[in-house]
Formats: structure tokens, C-alpha cells, sequence
């Protein structure tokens, strides 16, 4: 059960391939929701980046992405959380393999309630207690903390598209901390 | 949030163009682990089809199958119950959309321990309790039901490949059946 | 492995020795929140009593109450469903022994959010589908369900206690059917 | 909700109030799997105590304790872990309140596998990762780990009594790591 990741190298897919795919396919993707814990474990912060959606606003979104062909699930959630958060952040990857929800974005907004434009994907979601120091790197324009009240408050709420903000009640629920 | 599945009459590949796909993503899978239950919830028998595997063997494996594009995960949970254990079969979908491990498929039989000659597949695995009658249509040879320690048993382990004896171990220690 | 009950029979305990034991351990109780589901174990509509709640209101509940003195937590679950909701409910108890989530209940209501005058307890909380007919029996003045979307409005929160609406969105976030 | 607990500061019972009411209620309590990750969330290495079970052996067994009056399962999980691992073990205690598992202790060892012959207790079972350096305190007389296979092997399981054995198996396959 080795876990290098030299056999996803050659997964890249160029646009075009990746387009002909999407329309074949689900895609498998992953969503992580980072979060600041205190030493009981407690969820105080949500970590929420304002990037460009794949609707194309500027939103407020969790980290997000596809896994490759040949690579672990837990190989693409720290790749994904090391490119949006940088690579101070110290994610402590779930032991359990289990995500807290699956999400299905399906490119007709009304199908589950869950949207991307772009493709039909298959997201398993987990909480993700960041640790280190966070710099929003690649694409992102910002991260900024939210606590659970915040993080479910309206204001907060209308700058998130594609049901993101439902994904975040999700995850606050699963934490037992949905205000 | 419909969940007519008319939006999946599409996606049906031609074996080529599936050929095609599989080897540049990851596919998204389901599993399904059926089960007869007692009327308090404890899991009495395990349910097992013999049929060919993904190696070229007969073995005995659980019910397992493909997410088509714009197909809901819980659709087609029920489509390959029905598919591989009849229309009587009468499963009950768990309410909870997450899975109980996610089971990750290479072609390379070292990389995680479950093995797909034909691709790799991201499997979403669910214990799913069938109250009716089972008739093995598609495919299956035979299914045949087990005790929790019968199914842990050798015997019924080296009927097994691709690490669905694993699976079985993994299913039955969530449910608190392992031996 | 025995699932008899008949262990538990000197479990009663008389009101006096109960008020002493509350004053000095944490209770264990379940509580279990009855769902319709349609064939894809979609979540439909939610089962809330009408009864008079531990502080004294006449509120919207779940099912809830004591695991007793050599009681199986599975023995309970079906002992309250059966008392609340009748013998012809037909509960489906999960499979999995672990609940969605550990509800704790206070004298003090600002400790945990969840809130009981009369004992500290640590409940397992669990979505129980029923299929069968419900008639409200001991102690309850009324069933009613309702949709998910219902379920969560102002007007039936406002008709919980104790922290029972809040149990509701984290129930209905785990099946994915928050609104 | 506040998490100080001052409250249980009068929850200690004399032993013969213990006695009295371990003989009327299952007592809450909190099991936990200390385990090592690597920083994909892989458990590497369970942790196991060699200390003086509940039925008077000499065992390998996992951190385990009582819930108090007024105390949060949260903080009974950091008072055990630091009452056996020592102050510098840094456990991170999950952020999910569910437990992998309920483990049911009962004095009849064939009731559920599960035996403790002092009482009934409902247990709610974490996998907690420890990061720091662990010094088994109070009346442990050694801490060892071990890896997924040792852990499961039939000479470490020959250490182990009263069940504990079998919730390993059950912690490693929760994170997907039974062999």
C-alpha cells in the first residue's frame, strides 16, 4: 500500500481532453472545509476563500478539486489544501477515509442543489483543522475566518454560489456546531 | 432537487470511448454490501454474489457498479441492487449519503490494497439491508448469504479478489459484526 | 452475543433512587428522530410529537428516553419508538451502531445548548426510517410530520425546547436535506 | 456554551456512592484509540497501555475512563488522555462528536463481547491522534505502539481482555487500515 504519487504524473489532461471527459463522466473531486480548532477539538473557525467560482463570480468558497488519475484521495486533499492555503498551513488529514457528506455538482442548478456549470462531479467533502499559518496562494484572493455564526449569517451566506453555503451548514452540523 | 434520472440516457459510452476515459480519470464507483437485519438493526447474514470479477475470475464479490453522467449517487445505488440482485430485492438506501469507507480501485494491485485491472475507480461503499427476495439476474452465477463469521472465514476469503474480502471485513466492523 | 432483554428487568428503578442516581452520573439516553423516506432513502418528512417536554411546556419532540440497567442500546431504541409511536410503526434501526451525533443535555441550558432540568444525560441520537402506521401512545397528545423544509421554519421552532430544534437541522443536515 | 468545568468539581462520588449506583444505571464513559499518522492521515501506529484491566489481568488496553456529573465528553476525552499518555501528549481530540463506535460493557462477558465485570457502561470510541511525547502516568506500567498488523496479531491479542481486542480491530478498520 505504498502512497507515492509518481504514477499520477502522467494525468494531466490537456483542455481539450478534459473537456471531452466532462462530457462523458463524473468527475471525482474533493472539497475540504478548513477550520480552526481549539485543544477540545471545538470548530471556532471557518476558513472560507474568495476566489473565482466556476460560475464565474467572485466568491466566497471552500477548497476544491479534482483528483487525478492514479492518485489517492488523501494525496489530492493535501495537494488541493497546500495550493489554496499554502504550504504553512499544515492540514491534519481525517484518519477516516469517509467524507461527512458527498456533494453532487451537476451542471443543471436544480438537480441537487449543488451547481458547476462546468461538469457533472462527484465531491467527497471533509472538515479540515488547519493548524499553520495560511496564505491564500493560487487564484485566491483571500482567505478570511468566520465563526460558525458568521459563517451561516446572511451577509456571509449571499457571497457564496453554487450551494457552497449549504456545504457549509453541512459541516458545521457535522461538527455539532450549527448555530 | 428532482431526481428524475432522464438526464442519464446520455451518457451511456460506446466501449471505446469508455476505453478511452478510463485512462485519464478516476472513475466514480459505488459499492453496495447487501445484508439481511434483525428486526433491532444487527446484521444476521452477508450477501454474496458469485459471478466473474474484474481479474477474469469467478468470485465472490458485492454488488458494484459505475455513476453514469447527471446520474444521482442514490440512483444508482438502486439501479445495480436491482441490476445484480432482481426487482424484489426491495433495498433500503441508507438515509445518509456518506459512505462507510471509500474504496479506492487501481489497476497497480499494490497501490491501496483493492485492485481493477481495468481502471481506477473512486468507490463510494454502502451497507444496504434487503428485506425481499434476491434473484441474481445480470452476470451473477449465484448469491449466496453468510453468516457474519462465516464470511470472515478463509474459506470464504480466497473465494474473494481484489481486496472485497477487505471490504467485507471493513463493512461488518462498521455495522459492530466483525468477528 | 444474546439480545435478550430479560436482564434488565430489575432495571427499574424506583423515583426516589432515580433522583439520587441524577445528582450523581450523567444519564445515557437515545433519542431517536422518526423519518419518512421515499425508495431512494430520500428523507421526506420528519415525525415530531406533541407532549409535554422535561421542563414542564407541551413542545414538539423526538423520540427520546433512558437506556436502562443491562439494556442494549438497540433494545432501547425500539422500546421508545414502540412507546412513542405505537406498535405498528415498524422502526428500521440503523444498522450502524454509532449515532449521527451525541446530544448533550444540561440542567444548566447555556452549557452545551441542550437543555433538560432534571439530569445531566449523554444522548445517541439517531434518523430511524418507519414505513408503518404511527398512533401516538403513551403520553403523547399528537404526530405530525413534516417536510424538511417545515421542519425547520420559525413557526415549528418556535414549538421546540430544550434544544430539540436544533437536533432537527443537525438530523436533517446529516441525510443532506437542509434546507 | 461554555466549556469550563467547574461544574463537575462536585461530581466525584465516595466509593460506596459509586457502588451503589453502578448497580442501577449504565455509566457513561469515553474509550480512545491513541494512535501516530503520517501527514497524509494514515494511522501508522496504534498506542496501547499494559496496566491492570477491570477484571484484574495484567492487559494491553486502550485509554478509557468515566464520564463525570456536568462534564462534557469532550473533556473527559482530554482528562483520560492526559491522566495516561501524560501532559506532553498532544491529543487531538476529533472535531466530529460521533463516536466510530458504542462499545456496550457489561458484566455478563456474553451479552455483547464487550465485558466489564464491575458494571454496565455505554462507551463512545475515538480515534485520537497523538502528536507529542507520551509517559504513561498514573497506573499504567508501560505504553507500546504498534503497527496496523502487530496490532491485530494473534500474540497482542493474546494481551488483551474484556473486548478490547476487537475495538482495535474496529478503530483500524473505521480508518481503513485493517489489514
Amino acid at each position: 500500500m505504498s502512497d507515492q504519487t509518481t504514477a499520477t504524473d502522467t494525468s494531466w489532461l490537456s483542455p481539450e481532453a478534459l473537456e471531452q471527459v466532462r462530457a462523458q463522466v463524473p468527475l471525482v473531486y474533493v472539497d475540504a472545509v478548513p477550520v480552526r480548532v481549539d485543544p477540545l477539538g471545538n470548530v471556532t473557525k471557518v476558513g472560507l476563500l474568495l476566489r473565482q467560482a466556476a460560475d464565474g463570480t467572485i466568491s466566497r468558497m471552500v477548497v476544491t478539486g479534482r483528483v487525478l488519475f492514479g492518485e489517492r484521495v488523501r494525496d489530492a486533499l493535501v495537494r488541493h489544501c497546500e495550493k489554496d492555503l499554502g504550504p504553512l498551513a499544515l492540514p491534519r488529514i481525517p484518519v477516516d477515509p469517509s467524507p461527512f457528506t458527498v456533494v453532487e455538482y451537476f451542471p443543471d442548478p436544480d438537480r441537487s442543489g449543488f451547481h458547476d456549470p462546468r461538469h457533472h462531479a462527484v465531491s467527497l467533502a471533509y472538515v479540515v483543522p488547519v493548524d499553520g499559518e495560511c496564505t491564500p496562494t493560487q487564484q485566491a484572493l483571500d482567505l478570511a475566518w468566520f465563526t460558525p455564526e458568521e459563517a451561516v449569517s446572511p451577509a456571509v451566506r449571499d457571497q457564496m454560489t453554487g450551494g457552497h453555503d449549504r456545504l457549509i451548514r453541512l459541516a458545521l452540523a457535522h461538527v455539532g456546531q450549527l448555530p
